[in-house]
């Protein structure tokens, strides 16, 4: 039986996130899984690292699927390819321990968060970053993105506290730059709550705004309530960048 | 009586090409129409600097219309963004003397073709550059762009004659750059034909990739026959850039 990871990038526009679920359609987990069965002829099950929200794109979204084939890896990818719509694709593939499982085996995430912070739009960034015209002080929202790193209860950084056993999570770095119009946030932690990457860059732009000070992240940490952080920033600007295994 | 010129962006994709037809809907030029008609309670003419073709973008695409008013064009710009489609955007509104004309008055226009040449497509570019991954000799296209320059009949460059009394264009430039994974062809030149440019990059991707030589396109254009060039490139990579006046 062999286990084959995949790396996948997607622009999440047209679909409502990740994860194939009762009430959902048009997810991409699902559209990757029927061109698999289409390919094996088998229900086989693909196993992504988390769920992506709707909207949400990936630059480096990993799943895993087994299929006792002879068929390689370069084969996988380009039949993947060929029939999966264009807005999905599949970056690599690799032939993996039959054990290793892209979500319990992950030990850590990159995502960015994309601004477009100027003063007039841009219809070609409309679905791939947040349009933001207030002007946002880089060196306040980094001081205040220093409180966020380390290993804290993210409990006010969650939309509800899903079915996750714990809000305790590590971030091990928040990184934000100015990269022409765009300020780019990027965040790597051990993993991430529902929504938590949007609720924390909304936090730091009222930061960045003067809404706030940098130091207010410590009270709002420890309120464990979502009310105290500021707003879930959409989810066209998210990228997930990589999985750390 | 005042004269309003506008200066519009616009995502191309969704649409049939800038001009109104009789049997197509769903141009960039009825959108804004409509919402010129919501501002004055008039059926205003719209005169854009000239058609682009179905999926074709803009960044700097200029068009004028008249109207009998105390507004300023910062009322102007302002409901015209508030009621366009996101992909559509007016980027600035000037008060121009009431004898200008978007399209008589045009001297020049600026053309970008994107084309990302690379191994692997790129899912966040697909609508926004021709993914081409065959090696391309930027050096060769170089040369041959060369041979365009200048005053030609450009008759084996366009699809039909369409309506135009002449084939005759000045071409003043085509630069050709490497800009990361893509090559962006820059052409600039007193007018340019139905599928001028789309025509000329595809000829030119031909000599990129050794298919027949730079000096090829003295004949090519000696022949006066469309036949001779090469493909018409995809409109989605094509941007107009900005009309000079």
């Amino acid at each position: 039986m062999k286990n084959f990871k995949l790396l996948i990038q997607y622009d999440g526009n047209r679909y409502n996130g990740w994860q194939k679920q009762k009430n959902t359609s048009n997810t991409i987990q699902e559209k990757i899984q029927n061109v698999i069965k289409k390919m094996t002829g088998e229900d086989i099950e693909l196993y992504g690292s988390g769920r992506t929200d709707a909207g949400t794109h990936a630059i480096g979204q990993t799943a895993n699927f087994h299929w006792d084939t002879e068929k390689d890896g370069i084969y996988v990818k380009n039949y993947l390819n060929k029939f999966l719509p264009n807005d999905i694709a599949v970056i690599s593939t690799q032939e993996v321990n039959e054990r290793f499982h892209s979500r319990l085996n992950a030990k850590g995430k990159k995502y960015l968060y994309r601004v477009l912070n100027t003063d007039v739009s841009d219809v070609f960034k409309r679905n791939y970053t947040f349009f933001y015209s207030e002007k946002l002080d880089i060196e306040k929202m980094r001081k205040g993105a220093a409180y966020f790193c380390g290993e804290h209860d993210f409990k006010s950084f969650c939309t509800k506290s899903s079915n996750k056993k714990t809000t305790i999570r590590t971030i091990y770095s928040i990184d934000i730059n100015k990269n022409g119009d765009e300020i780019e946030f990027l965040f790597y932690g051990n993993g991430f709550l529902y929504n938590m990457v949007r609720i924390i860059t909304g936090t730091l732009m009222d930061i960045g705004e003067g809404k706030i000070e940098p130091e207010c992240v410590v009270d709002i940490i420890k309120s464990k309530s979502r009310y105290n952080a500021g707003i879930t920033v959409p989810a066209h600007g998210l990228y997930l960048l990589e999985v750390i295994y």
